[in-house]
């Protein structure tokens, strides 16, 4: 085996967008694993929207990447050097390694794969942080009801696509926004949505509002918030009383752009909040890590039989992952985002 | 007795702060009870800031009052003529009878006093719906832990000095927020604030922001809000992860004047929902008053026996009502606002 690898690390602060400046790819020695660590040869790595947030050197839940760190990604590979009795050679990981051809980390940071239970890229996705995601906040502070009505933007995505079909199961009315016709259909013939609006097609909210108020002729209990923006400020004044919006992210600002969102006011969120009595309720997944068994008993088995389907978009090379990511970020992938690395 | 009462009605909607030609003083002839019916000589009657948001002709929890109707309030008086056999000439009682001289409600919407339990007016502010919002908002949605840090504006009103006194009690923090020194002094000596800064001392929300960082060193675990405006911008900022909002209220904001809090953007008040984990919830406290006899029954005797205390400002006459109202909703009152009709 080769004693080097690669990795990509964050060569400078992006100014709204990222460009390919910002990111650098580095070789390096190979770790030598001390004591209880793991060395992983990775196959596969994540790219979320949240990497976008830890690009910034702004005061957030985590720690911002430093200036010629390793970007943060989870991964999963196969174990070539390991001092933890916990794991052998050719034993399969998962753990946030970062966008890296090699990871190496304490045995108890690591989560151990079983490839005969699926695709091991499934712990990127459905059955990982993002299917977690979903299946935690629309839980947890959607508390969705049957026959009540749930929105959800990035339909296709890893998160949205599981909101949506277990909004479904749960007897709701789904609507799903996605950017363009294909995602759209995908979103209704895959993924089971009612409805998908195109958000690409509509001028400005208040267009996009006067077909989403069609799309949900009783209204909108639950709004599950992962992009903000303009479809938030069609949403909110479609809320019915008692709704409840979960908030798990907001990639139309991650860039810091606001001039499109300029008719979205403080005040109209706000007076949004008082007069339906809205429940607004940010989380972030890392912190409900122990709710992770209790969402893989539910919905393992119904990945396993195909009740809940997903999408994967593979990207080929650690090289092209910026440029994968950059795509991600304007809507350019066709389900979770996933590198190959091998 | 005469056979003649007075009302104020909406003659016009106000465009931002209220004028006087708003409102018109009428004459009309003193209603007959129907079956069931009771007829009260009213005493006094509650000034709120919600009666702003009445009096617009935009969607919200409640009708509008329309042009021409009387506007709504709380007020307590005498039974001077009855139908019903729960109500004898003599009671004192409240009701929602409007800025008025008299009012005709059905017995089953009315709430009986026994003045011997101390002034009728408490009905209206700490033992009313002012008192109750309080309790039940801290406790339901503030959450409240010894230790923590508790943030609430118009500190001396009658809502803002329940909250506070209450998170005392409960072993918070409490920072009040209030315009002007004697308001700030009377939060801290009688309502026991930890401290209370004067937001007209500021001239932006920046500095306040910097005042009320120093005032909470640990940060802010619940802002009770029901102002919203300069007051919200210094504060999200400064919120704790987990922390909690309850928002009742945003009195800076319903004349819709916004240009003064340009700087607090939609993505400013997102993004730290969604970094610090918050939770947000709207409500309005008629929701809820199946909850009023546990708060009776709890704040009730703290009431009577001091520990809890509450600050009354009294107006004189029906006809001076409207002046009051506008004063009040630019901080010109010195605790709860009430009007004395007889």
């Amino acid at each position: 085996m080769s004693d080097q690898m690669q990795r990509i690390t964050l060569a400078s602060r992006p100014n709204g967008a990222p460009v390919a400046e910002n990111f650098s790819l580095q070789t390096s020695a190979l770790p030598v694993p001390g004591p209880d660590e793991v060395l992983v040869k990775l196959h596969y790595m994540s790219l979320d929207p949240y990497m976008r947030g830890r690009m910034d050197d702004a005061k957030s839940y985590a720690a911002p990447v430093a200036i010629g760190g390793t970007m943060e990604a989870g991964a999963v590979g196969e174990v070539i050097a390991s001092n933890s009795p916990a794991f052998q050679p050719g034993d399969f990981a998962f753990g946030l390694f970062g966008w890296a051809s090699h990871g190496c980390l304490p045995a108890n940071q690591l989560q151990k794969l079983n490839p005969d239970h699926g695709p091991i890229t499934a712990a990127l996705g459905v059955l990982g942080m993002p299917g977690l995601t979903g299946w935690y906040g629309l839980n947890e502070y959607g508390k969705p009801k049957a026959g009540e009505t749930l929105v959800v933007a990035a339909a296709t995505g890893p998160v949205g696509s599981m909101v949506g079909q277990l909004a479904k199961r749960a007897g709701l009315r789904t609507i799903g926004i996605a950017g363009g016709a294909e995602k759209c259909a995908l979103a209704v013939d895959t993924f089971g949505f009612d409805a998908c609006l195109d958000h690409r097609a509509f001028a400005d909210a208040s267009a996009l509002r006067a077909e989403l108020a069609t799309a949900c002729p009783n209204g909108i209990d639950i709004y599950f918030e992962n992009v903000a923006g303009k479809v938030l400020e069609a949403v909110i004044p479609l809320m019915n009383p008692h709704g409840r919006i979960p908030v798990c992210g907001m990639i139309s600002w991650y860039g810091g752009a606001q001039g499109a969102d300029a008719t979205l006011t403080a005040p109209m969120i706000w007076r949004n909040i008082l007069v339906k009595f809205l429940s607004v309720k940010g989380f972030i997944i890392m912190n409900h890590f122990d709710r992770y068994p209790d969402f893989q008993k539910e919905v393992g088995p119904l990945v396993a039989n195909g009740d809940i389907r997903f999408l994967e978009d593979i990207a080929e090379g650690l090289e092209n992952a910026p440029a994968a990511f950059m795509a991600m970020l304007k809507g350019g992938n066709m389900g979770k985002q996933i590198v190959k690395l091998v």
